[in-house]
C-alpha cells in the first residue's frame, strides 16, 4: 500500500493517487506522509477532500503540520481550521511556534479566537486542556422529537453525539441522555423524564490522570467537564483519555528507568534533550553509589586477607538489587492502578516478607548447593582463603538476609514516597539498587566479621 | 459515601440503602461490596433493582461472582445471567471452577450456550476472547427509517448501537453506518449509499493487544471481528480495548522489572504465585552474576596490591546498568508503542552513542573532579596503593567507556531480540545490568593492567 502511494507520487499520477487516497484511512495517510518529501507534501495534502485532509492534518505530528501551515495561503489555512475540533485546534497552536501561532489565530473569528485563548490557558495536565467545546446540549423540558432536530441541526459539527447534555439557561449540568436512550423511548416524551441525573462530571483543573482512570473505571465514552459552579464548559472523549493513558504510562516507565520524562517520540526527541533527561538521575545514582564504596573501603584491609570474598560481591549485589525492584515495581504498578494505598503498608509489607522468604531461602540453598558440591568437592575451583566452608556460609547467609531486606526496602518506599508526596514510579529499580548495595554490603561485612573473626 | 453505606447494612436499614444505591454506578457499588462481609453480601445484593444488580455483578471480582452464585437460586442465576452481554458471560464462566460454571451454563437455552463455548475456545490473547456477539446489523437495502426500526427493536439487547454493520444475507460484512450518519441523512435514504465501505476489521485470531493498539491508532467506538470467510461474527467494544492496553501494559512493567506476568491483582495474587512469578529471573539472575564474579577472581591478586580499586566497583557496576536501563527501557517503550523497528537499528545506534558520549563525559569529568578536589588534594581521603593519580586515571576512563557500551548494550539488544521473536521488555535493567556488570569490570582491569601496569 505506501509504496504504491509512494510510486504514483513519483510518478505524478495525482488522479489515481486521489481515488486511492479517498478511501483510506487518516490515521494510515498521515503515517504514510511522514514519508514523503517535504517538496511534495503540500501537492499531495492538496489533493485530498477537504474533510479527509483536516482529519489528515490532526494525525500528523507538529513538524509536518508547521511545514504544512507555513506553505498554506491563508484561505487554505481557514478551510483546514474550520474543519477541526475544538480541542485539536488548541494542540495545534500548543506546539507552534508564536509566530505561526499567531498567524493560526488570525485567520479565526473573535469568538473561536476568545475560545481557544481560555482553553490554552488551563494547566498542561488538567482535564480543561484535552477537553473540546463542542457537544450537544439539550433543555429538559424538549421532547424525544425536539432533542433529535437539535442533534441533526448542531451534530454535524460535535465530536460525538453519543452522550448529550442537559443544561438549565445558565448551562448548570442537570442530566444526561444518551442517543441510546433518545432512540428507545417515545417520541413525545420529555428529557426530563429519561434523563440520568446522576452524572459523572469533573472539574476543568481535575488532574488528567485521574480523568483517563475514570473513564476506565465507569466505561465511559464522554465525559462532561464543568466549571467551579457546575456549568458545563466542555466534554473529554475516549479517544482522548486513551491519548493521556499512554502518556502517562509512558511516564511512568520512564520514571521508572530513572529517566525525567519527555514529550515526544524517540526520533522526535534531540540528542541534547534525550542527554538533560538521563544526565540528573546517573549523577545522582552515580554519587550515591559511592557511599557504597566508602563501606567496601572501611574494609579493604580484612578483605586483602579474605580476598575470595571480593568476587561475591556483584552476585550480592545484583540479587538483592533485583529481588528490591521486583517489590518495588509491583507495588508502584499497583499503586497507579489504585490497588495499593497507604493504609495497606502493613497487609503489604506482610505479604513481601513472606514471599521473601520462599524466594530467598530457595536462592540460598541453590548457591550453597553450587558453592560447595560443584565449587568446592567437585571441580575444587573454590579454595577460599584458609576457611572455605565458614566463607560459604558467609555468602550463603548474606544472600539469605539480603534477598528479605532488598523485599521489605523495595515494597516500602514507594508506599512512603506516595504518603510524603514524591512520585512512587522515582523509587523503583535504580533508586531501591543503590539503598539495596549499601546495605547488602553492610551485612556481607557484619557476617563477614561474625563468622570469620576478621 | 462509602461509611454511609456500610452504616446503614449494620443498622439494617434496608429501605433507605436502596433508595441510596440505585442512584449510584455499578462500579462504585461493586467496589464498597469489596467491604461488605460475607454473610450480608447476597441480601444486600438482592436489594438493587434487576439491570443495576447485574452492572454492579459484572463489576465484582471473581471471587465475589463465585460467592454470589453459590448462594443464587437457579432463578437468581438466570436473572443475572439474562442481563448480562455475552462477552462479559464468558468472562465469569472462564474464571469459575468446573462445577459453578456447569451450573451457569445449565441454566442458558441451548443456542446461548453454543455460543458461548464458542467463545470460550477462541485463544486466550486473541480479538475472539475479548468480542461480544451482540451487535446491531443491518442490510444494505434498508432506508434509514428502517434502520431505526430495527435498532429499537434490537437496541435493548447491543452493548452499542453507535456502530451498525451492514451485512449481506450470508453475514458477510459489507460496510459500517453510523448513528451519526443515520440521524444526519434524510429518513428515505437507503444504506448502501451512506455506509462506508472502507471498513476496519479484525480477525477473531488477532493479537489483542494489536486490536488495542488499533483503537488507539483510529480512534473507535467499536472493532467488526470477521471470522476467515469475513464474516462477521462479533464486535470488540472500547471499554475492553482499554482494558487490555491497561493489562498489556502491567505485563510489559513486571517483564522489565524480571517478575514473570501475573493475572490478578497484587492482593489477589496468593504468596505462592508471586513466589512462582518471581524466583525464576532471581535464579537466573543470580547463576549469571557468578560470571561476573568469576571475573573479579581472575584479577585477585592485582586486586591485594591495588585494594583501593576495589572500593570503585559498586559506583561503576550501577552507572553502568543505569546508563543501559534508561537506553532498553526507553527503546522498549519505543518498540510497544510502533515508533521503533528492526529497520531503525542504525539510526537508533547513532542517536544512542551521540547520548552517550554526552553522559559518560559529564559523569568522567564530575567524577574525576570529585577524586582529584576533593578526596585527593582538598580532604586527603583518598591515598590509593602507591599511585593515586594513576587509579584516579583507571577509574573515570572505565567509567568513559563503560556507560557507552551500556548504552549501545542496552539499545540494541531489545531491537534484536524483538526480530529473533523474544519479547523484548524482556531485555530490560535486570538482564542488561549484569550483561554491563561483567563488561564494565573487564573494562576496569584492562584499564588497570594497561595503566598500573599490573
Amino acid at each position: 500500500m505506501e509504496e504504491k502511494i509512494l510510486e504514483l507520487i513519483e510518478l505524478r499520477k495525482f488522479g489515481e493517487l486521489k481515488t486511492m487516497l479517498s478511501e483510506m484511512n487518516a490515521a494510515d495517510i498521515a503515517q504514510i506522509f511522514e514519508e514523503i518529501d517535504e517538496k511534495d507534501l503540500l501537492v499531495v495534502f492538496r489533493i485530498l477532500p477537504k474533510e479527509l485532509a483536516a482529519e489528515v492534518f490532526v494525525e500528523m505530528d507538529s513538524d509536518m503540520q508547521q511545514l504544512l501551515i507555513e506553505a498554506f495561503s491563508d484561505k487554505e489555512l481557514r478551510e483546514v481550521m474550520d474543519e477541526l475540533f475544538m480541542d485539536d485546534t488548541v494542540d495545534i497552536i500548543d506546539e507552534m511556534p508564536a509566530t505561526v501561532a499567531k498567524r493560526i489565530l488570525k485567520q479565526t473569528d473573535a469568538n473561536t479566537r476568545r475560545m481557544i485563548n481560555q482553553l490554552l490557558a488551563y494547566p498542561d495536565d488538567s482535564a480543561g486542556s484535552i477537553m473540546t467545546t463542542e457537544y450537544i446540549d439539550l433543555k429538559k423540558d424538549m421532547t424525544v422529537d425536539a432533542a433529535f432536530d437539535r442533534i441533526r441541526k448542531i451534530g454535524f459539527d460535535t465530536e460525538t453525539i453519543y452522550a448529550c447534555y442537559v443544561t438549565d439557561r445558565s448551562r448548570h449540568l442537570l442530566g444526561i441522555v444518551s442517543i441510546k436512550d433518545l432512540l428507545l423511548n417515545p417520541k413525545d416524551e420529555v428529557l426530563s423524564n429519561i434523563m440520568d441525573e446522576n452524572v459523572i462530571s469533573v472539574n476543568t483543573l481535575e488532574d488528567k490522570e485521574q480523568v483517563a482512570m475514570d473513564f476506565e473505571k465507569y466505561d465511559l465514552l464522554a465525559m462532561p467537564v464543568v466549571d467551579l459552579e457546575n456549568r458545563l464548559v466542555g466534554i473529554v472523549t475516549v479517544d482522548d483519555a486513551i491519548d493521556v493513558m499512554k502518556e502517562e504510562v509512558t511516564e511512568d516507565i520512564e520514571k521508572m528507568a530513572a529517566i525525567l520524562p519527555s514529550e515526544h517520540s524517540y526520533f522526535k526527541t534531540g540528542i541534547f534533550e534525550t542527554f538533560k533527561a538521563r544526565i540528573p538521575w546517573l549523577l545522582l545514582l552515580m554519587i550515591s553509589a559511592t557511599f557504597t564504596g566508602a563501606i567496601i573501603s572501611k574494609f579493604e584491609d580484612k578483605l586483602t586477607v579474605f580476598a575470595g570474598l571480593i568476587a561475591f560481591i556483584p552476585m550480592l549485589m545484583d540479587t538483592g538489587g533485583n529481588s528490591g525492584s521486583q517489590a518495588s515495581v509491583t507495588v508502584i504498578r499497583s499503586i497507579s492502578l489504585g490497588d495499593i494505598e497507604f493504609s495497606d503498608i502493613l497487609k503489604v509489607l506482610w505479604k513481601e516478607i513472606r514471599v521473601a522468604f520462599c524466594c530467598s531461602a530457595v536462592l540460598a540453598i541453590v548457591n550453597l548447593g553450587k558453592l560447595l558440591l560443584v565449587d568446592y568437592w567437585l571441580l575444587g575451583t573454590f579454595k577460599g582463603d584458609g576457611k572455605p566452608l565458614l566463607e560459604i556460609a558467609v555468602v550463603c547467609s548474606t544472600l539469605f538476609c539480603t534477598v528479605i531486606v532488598a523485599k521489605i526496602v523495595g515494597c516500602s518506599l514507594p508506599i512512603i514516597a506516595k504518603k510524603i508526596g514524591f512520585d512512587p514510579a522515582v523509587m523503583a529499580s535504580p533508586l531501591i539498587t543503590t539503598v539495596v548495595d549499601a546495605i547488602s554490603l553492610m551485612i556481607y561485612f557484619s557476617f563477614a566479621a561474625m563468622i570469620l573473626g576478621t
